[in-house]
């Protein structure tokens, strides 16, 4: 994407134009909707990137405010409920800023990572939320395609497997495709426990660096890679002990957003069901000011 | 509303199903998009609702944290950024939950007010937020159509106004439509600064009650209410003294989604431009546990 | 203390009048001091009752702050550094309020569990602080005694083994002293990890309920109860599954305060060298309005 | 205090040895303590530097939470209510680490003030709060001295006027005295309002900037200054422009520490009755790693 401009900060989203949004809209045809985010503040924990922390989501006031005499309805009788958060900007289903991760002091688009300092001067996750990401998508099914409910702990997942998933599934990857995919790894969190989620060494499952796989990935040029995933990609490279590197190959150098942590099982049985997994997929984060990320709850159209 | 059922929490939501999905997007003509959130975080500062305070984002790392020695890069070199707010849950662009204003002891749907306590058991945001609300919406540009950049403090939009409104921009306001006004009014924020926005007394211009504006939001089944404003109606009715009286008659009453704090600057410019005021909204907020309200960026596609 | 008066919220620390400050004064020696709490925010982490999380510490500005323009320097050339933190009010070394904890919805002095909604109305930690808890204090170091580093998971100590080692350390125990106990169980925590500390079950090591223990508690008028653990008693009473009845026994009924989650190493090495076990002890924690309790950094002078 | 060792970070606390705590104590009369920190989280406001914000106090359970079924007793019936707070570390009275400000990118002792990115590894608050501040202190009441309830916006005071001001007070500053100065300006907040305290231009009173000033601190070796003032200092200088010049004067250069937002009226009170203005002060502010600053309620028993 070097044909960019030396200020471009969307990086694959530049992809994503009228014309892409016709595309994705043209996909459309139960008229069904998805939100794609996971619960915020749930019982049962926020899955979070160790070190991160969950939402902490609080009442402001309630009706025991209004129960013990510490506040007066409004003038008519109005009374109201009010609450606040404490969260991770990366700690649910997030957009992150292309400058989130970086390597050699150069975030993407050869951006000083000193504009890092106090907040993302560029390449922050603001310039994608205000453009938002809307066009065609595609979900690759791993889980399914490989007859389990979910990826182990660690599992690869090659560019060979990406292409094998489509062409089983009957789906067709086309330039400038929005790309999901699914490992059902996320549900370990919601249905085994956070023991189990994290249980150490704590190695997602997900996709492998390779080079063909950037370069189909450059090829394509895909705009956005979403998963059921903490990170979008296996945790650490197996073969070099390298640690998130498609952070590197494909966010830092090809602009590629990543949407992760996504909740993808209710959208997955929907195209087992009609067989279709393409869509129009729609996503707008929060505008952060110099945000390293954003949540988002991204809505699907099928 | 009163078919909808003991256990509804999704009210106006209800109407917009997959036809009215299918309406929406087949008036999209241009493939524009719109994100309709402010910003969070902003220098300018967050306009929230007196009482409230605004966000506080903070980062957790930057290359400072590298810099200095107190973390190490991973292996292979990857560094990254990564940052933490504080917020209120209605502290930026928002939808309210039904259940997040109430009188007589009585929520949305008949809900009781103590399921209020510790957090919204009933009508909280979150049905909205898997629901999502996606159709076809109409911008009422009430600034423009007075000849105005904004309306003054405390100014009032009838129903008549609304409808004259309508009719001089060549609007027709159809069964399910959504509402979205204009008032210009959040931009006194951003470019008159806080002191002013806040004068005291505080009272943003909207809607005011009557019993026709009702019964029309009733007939027409309006599913969703945006404005520009904090409270998506004048703050206090100037008949009667009234805090809010359309947080009562239209939301905890006919179950009317409100979606406040909207920027509608860039969308009423366009719509000024080829003279259509009608497209497709899609809009879901972070779906927060219990959660009173939660913020969203709507998107809007023409 | 049933002749305190129905609006009493200072409990035990009504015996700590001018007089009994007098007597703590008169014990000190060396005029060494010591600060009683943990650290915030450590690298090793916060020990916290299951349920409540670490404290979270950022930066607001720093260094970088200038480096990367976002601030520019005082008049004058001032640069500051800045930081803010999230955390449990609990969440570390801290007072309880009287109103803390409660059964059968009465809190210490009879107040209605009602006045805790949104808030503690009535014995919260805020009168604790106003009024400092300053006199006279004994150590009763359990662990030394029974000749461990530290006191395992569940251990229990009961009034025999105060007295007899008060007795064994030549401490003698007065009316209206305050009363320290050390586990040893703190530094579990942070010499063997968070993993080690909340092995399941948790079960912290401490006093155990006996009528023997509360009626000494009454007939000696101790002030205040701090210990090196969370909650300063055995977290499940093994006699019959009660949880924490020391809470109700002697806070709720007697109005002992609690000071917990003290760090008595440094300390207690110091009476161990000395042979003296007895000395000054001042605190005031922050005056949290209605808060449940409130961090402290207590003073020992020896 | 060029002496005390390349790696000091205690600066003026190091004054304060056993033999200054013992010349405090040897100062006690009546026994009488006070407790000189502000409210937090007070419906009146919590007072801070322009830029900071209150802190939010907020209940993560209360009985409410055991009503609305969202929480059940613990075994054995007990029932607790619980909070949290997010807040500026130093957005209530407070201790500054040394290494607070600075400027010339040097820190006090010459520490780097790249050494403040994410968190100060040098000159913390952390150090103080381990050792504690104990020793023999004076109050300067200067409102009184000058026959006011409180000092007016930007009214200055200096080394003149202490000196005449102890000097009518009977109170005979001596060596290593901790120095604490009552303006009155902080009741403009609480008896005032916020308006009133924040009408721009914020310039509080306090002590002005001068040579004699400064050489009489050093020469004195005072080792800590309160007061009722947010930045203990006037907070522009008229002379010349500069604002908080005893920032880098004192603090910075000298390593006196400041001790800012007392609340120091009942104190006040007290001494004008007894005529008595010296008394034993301790304080010792929260453990916070790497912090800027950190809350205290300090201690005086007179």
């Amino acid at each position: 994407m070097g044909s960019l401009g030396k200020d471009d900060e969307l990086g694959g989203l530049n992809f994503l134009d009228a014309e892409e949004v016709a595309r994705g809209l043209a996909s459309i045809r139960s008229h069904k909707t998805f939100a794609l985010s996971v619960v915020i503040g749930s019982p049962k924990g926020d899955p979070v990137w160790p070190g991160r922390s969950g939402a902490v989501k609080l009442m402001t006031q309630d009706k025991g405010s209004y129960m013990s005499g510490k506040l007066q309805p409004l003038a008519g009788g109005l009374e109201y409920a009010d609450d606040y958060v404490t969260m991770f900007l990366q700690g649910s289903t997030q957009f992150d800023g292309l400058g989130h991760t970086w390597y050699d002091d150069k975030l993407y688009n050869g951006f000083d990572a000193h504009t890092t300092l106090a907040g993302l001067e560029k390449a922050s996750v603001l310039p994608l939320a205000e453009h938002t990401a809307s066009g065609h998508a595609v979900l690759l099914d791993i889980a399914r395609y490989r007859g389990k409910e979910r990826l182990q702990k660690g599992e690869l997942i090659t560019l060979r497997d990406l292409l094998d998933c489509a062409a089983k599934q009957g789906t067709k990857i086309q330039k400038h495709d929005i790309l999901l995919i699914r490992t059902g790894w996320l549900s370990t969190f919601y249905e085994e426990g956070p023991a189990k989620f994290y249980d150490p060494p704590f190695i997602e499952p997900g996709l492998v660096y390779s080079r063909e796989l950037v370069e189909w990935f450059h090829d394509t040029e895909i705009p956005l890679l979403g998963t059921d995933t903490i990170a979008n990609e296996v945790t650490v490279d197996p073969n070099n002990g390298i640690v998130l590197p498609l952070h590197s190959a494909l966010m830092r150098n090809l602009g590629v957003v990543f949407n992760e942590i996504l909740m993808l099982e209710d959208l997955a049985k929907d195209c087992a069901k009609d067989g279709r997994y393409d869509f129009f997929y729609t996503a707008a984060p929060l505008k952060i000011f110099r945000g390293t990320g954003a949540p988002v709850n991204p809505i699907v159209i099928k």
